[in-house]
């Protein structure tokens, strides 16, 4: 079988970062890795064959190849979004302005006065990087943003402490309202985000969190001054909405996101509608009479998105090898729309269209899909000790190579281990007299103490 | 009265940064603020006038001068300490070294490996600027230190939580045990210190926390390695205790601390011994005949030092205008000599040397002798609401500007507003839709949620 992969540098995993067999298809994609990819086009035979006609580009010379699948996997960040008719007098603004795609080095801010519009990731580090040399930096939000730390709760990463099966459990289960409650207290326990003019405009509706753990300290040290959003632009400066006061800048940097596009491929086999593909679990294309085509990594989850895009790769592998079926194009046209609908409702969770699916959720998905969800009951009657750990322990990717295609010997120690090799990188110092047996009773002691002091401070 | 200060840039308050009337002093520290001071000797009639005669130096010319009092106000930070011989083989490094106090800019460190020896507030910030653009930097710690965030619980400024009239109760009453307990927890709840190599060796002794953002989210990148205390170092690198491997490095910053040096003084005005000065109340000399001499701002409170300095400066004006009397020699003599002893203990709390007196309880002492204590149970019959805020809200030091000798008109109203003027710089975008009294009502409403679920998860 011959398939090329449309890779882009932000998605394609690193190789041999995961302990995995390799894919058993033969692929073309090292052929097509320095091409630029001009068509794809559906073979004149595609009804019977599946197949696939591709002109590529290199060295001003075309070539054409027929493939037998496709893997698209040109990501979320190929076309910039820059919606200048959004912003009033842009055009009369003397100063510098670009996309953040077009930025490389901070070197650009020394001593400018830099305003950053939006507040997405990209946003959010430009900004940290240009408060280091510019004369002032300003961040301009309509919408806010809650922003989560990578030192989470007692210092471990956020995602080992929230991408548990526990914690899946407790987050699709709970009622709105309580869910809405708890996202609020824990997001703002770190800092108070209304304090912090970060305060996201709507907080039931749930978008993408920003991971930075500068920001706060650098608004609270006055290197970073948040502002609602741009009213209008003038010769020199800015006038925000709300505001009187015009701000003189000299470089803006519109972090307004990107556009999904395949300009390669005809409307009718990927259909975008407000910035959404029309994708059945995010991959497949429900219409196409074969399911040769699959779009991987066009997904934004709560979550590291190597484990995604690997297990979208196991499954799409499988498909295009026809050891996995697909519904019928009705159940997933049926599915695809739904999903579409706006769910905004008065009072209750919203997510944001991108993050509709809970990452844990959809990777058991896909993985139900090849036989490679892990069966916590199953293994809590022959292996206790691994059962609990997979259900309390962060939902690492070894979980998916314990059975099915792709199994791993070594995934039960790696998940047994996984905590140890998580602390290895930064525990690098080891005073001599402590004993963490030892704190750990102090700890139960004073919690105790803690507790008779309160009844006492009642009675 | 004629007065000289001796002024250290460190120490000295900004001009305008507190709402004060000025000390009732003539004061001639404007004349001296560009001299060297050579010596400081007690004038012939000392006895009787308590004058002090003093030679500064200026553009190579010596002058002489006699004052009726001396304000020392030199600081922790003049004298450099660098104890070499404490590092094995340091004389074979063929890399660059110096003192923290030598180091202006990160430049020196570009593409270098840099080892920073010592983990005050000096190493971790020097340590935090070089890994912007060096090619690895080390922390070396033998005694490890507690990390605190600027950006403290739920966001607020440390202090403002910590140094409050309740907390320092509850500090100063509550059993040793327990008050370590409370303190281990809370210090750990940003990040577990242990996972990131940072737990002191001994964490029953208190130490002068270490204040800085950054980080923890710089070890857990991988910008920063924290490693144990230096064992030796050869030609072109160095070795750590309980490590096998050499370490290259390129340069060292030994982040070592200061010395308490009074050169000008003679050694019987102000006593050193172990880096400690023999000073009641950390300002006057015990054993002078006449209290004209005074040394302000030689303490390290676990609080801002401006206002510790400030209500010093009170004082010392008094006491050197005759308002204010200090108690006898010996009493004063037993105090500091209880102070200097080592109050280790096996169990429960003990301060380092320096920290031995609670922020808030030093002030309150300092204002009592002035007359300048605010009496909370008093003004709850007469104001209650400003007895609650001073009670509960941040101990700034307007409470010291309530009654007693430079009084002020607005600290009523400065002490109500306070939260208002700490959070305007940083809340400079308030979103259209919010509404706080809405989100108290709903956080109620989770709040009681969350009880209800968890009572039926145990049903």
């Amino acid at each position: 079988m011959r398939i090329p992969f449309l890779v882009h540098a932000h998605e394609f995993p690193i190789p041999g970062s995961h302990p995995q067999p390799p894919l058993d298809i033969h692929c073309s994609w090292l052929l097509l890795s320095c091409s630029t990819v001009v068509s794809i086009r559906k073979h004149p035979d595609f009804a019977t064959t599946g197949q696939w006609n591709a002109v590529t580009e290199a060295g001003g010379k075309q070539t054409s190849h027929v493939f037998d699948a496709v893997m698209v996997c040109s990501g979320n960040f190929s076309e910039p979004s820059l919606p200048l008719q959004c912003f009033p007098g842009i055009e009369r603004f003397r100063g510098q302005y670009f996309h953040s795609r077009q930025y490389k080095h901070p070197d650009v801010f020394q001593g400018k006065r830099v305003l950053v519009v939006g507040m997405g990731n990209s946003g959010v580090d430009i900004a940290v990087e240009a408060s280091r040399v510019a004369a002032k930096v300003m961040i301009s939000t309509t919408r806010g943003a809650w922003l989560l730390s990578r030192v989470f709760e007692h210092g471990y990463p956020w995602d080992m402490i929230l991408n548990t099966r526990l914690m899946s459990l407790i987050k699709t289960n709970l009622p709105g309202p309580l869910s809405w409650w708890l996202l609020n207290y824990k997001v703002n326990r770190w800092f108070n985000h209304a304090n912090y003019g970060l305060q996201p405009e709507n907080s039931w509706l749930v978008r993408e969190p920003v991971l930075n753990d500068d920001l706060p300290s650098y608004i609270l040290t006055g290197r970073i001054t948040i502002k609602p959003g741009v009213k209008e632009f003038k010769d020199n400066s800015v006038v925000f909405h709300n505001c009187p006061e015009e701000e003189p800048i000299d470089i803006v940097v519109f972090c307004t996101g990107y556009t999904v596009s395949f300009p390669f491929l005809e409307e009718s086999v990927v259909r975008v509608e407000n910035k959404h593909a029309s994708l059945y679990k995010y991959v497949f294309p429900p219409q196409l009479q074969k399911p040769t085509l699959a779009v991987l990594g066009l997904i934004k989850p709560l979550g590291a998105i190597m484990p995604v895009a690997e297990m979208q790769a196991r499954w799409v592998s499988r498909v295009f090898k026809g050891l996995c079926q697909l519904p019928p194009q009705a159940v997933m046209e049926k599915e695809v729309n739904e999903k579409k609908k706006n769910q905004i409702q008065w009072f209750g969770l919203t997510f944001d269209e991108v993050l509709k699916t809970e990452w844990l959720v959809y990777l058991d998905t896909l993985a139900s899909f090849i036989g490679a969800k892990p069966s916590v009951l199953g293994l809590l009657c022959t292996d206790p000790r691994l059962a609990l750990t997979i259900f309390f322990g962060p939902c690492s990717p070894y979980q998916y190579r314990l059975e099915g295609p792709g199994r791993w010997q070594g995934a039960r120690q790696a998940i047994l281990t996984q905590w140890d090799r998580v602390l290895k990188p930064t525990r690098t110092r080891v005073p001599a007299g402590s004993s963490s047996s030892f704190l750990s009773l102090l700890t139960v002691v004073g919690l105790l103490l803690l507790l008779a002091a309160v009844i006492f401070g009642f009675l």
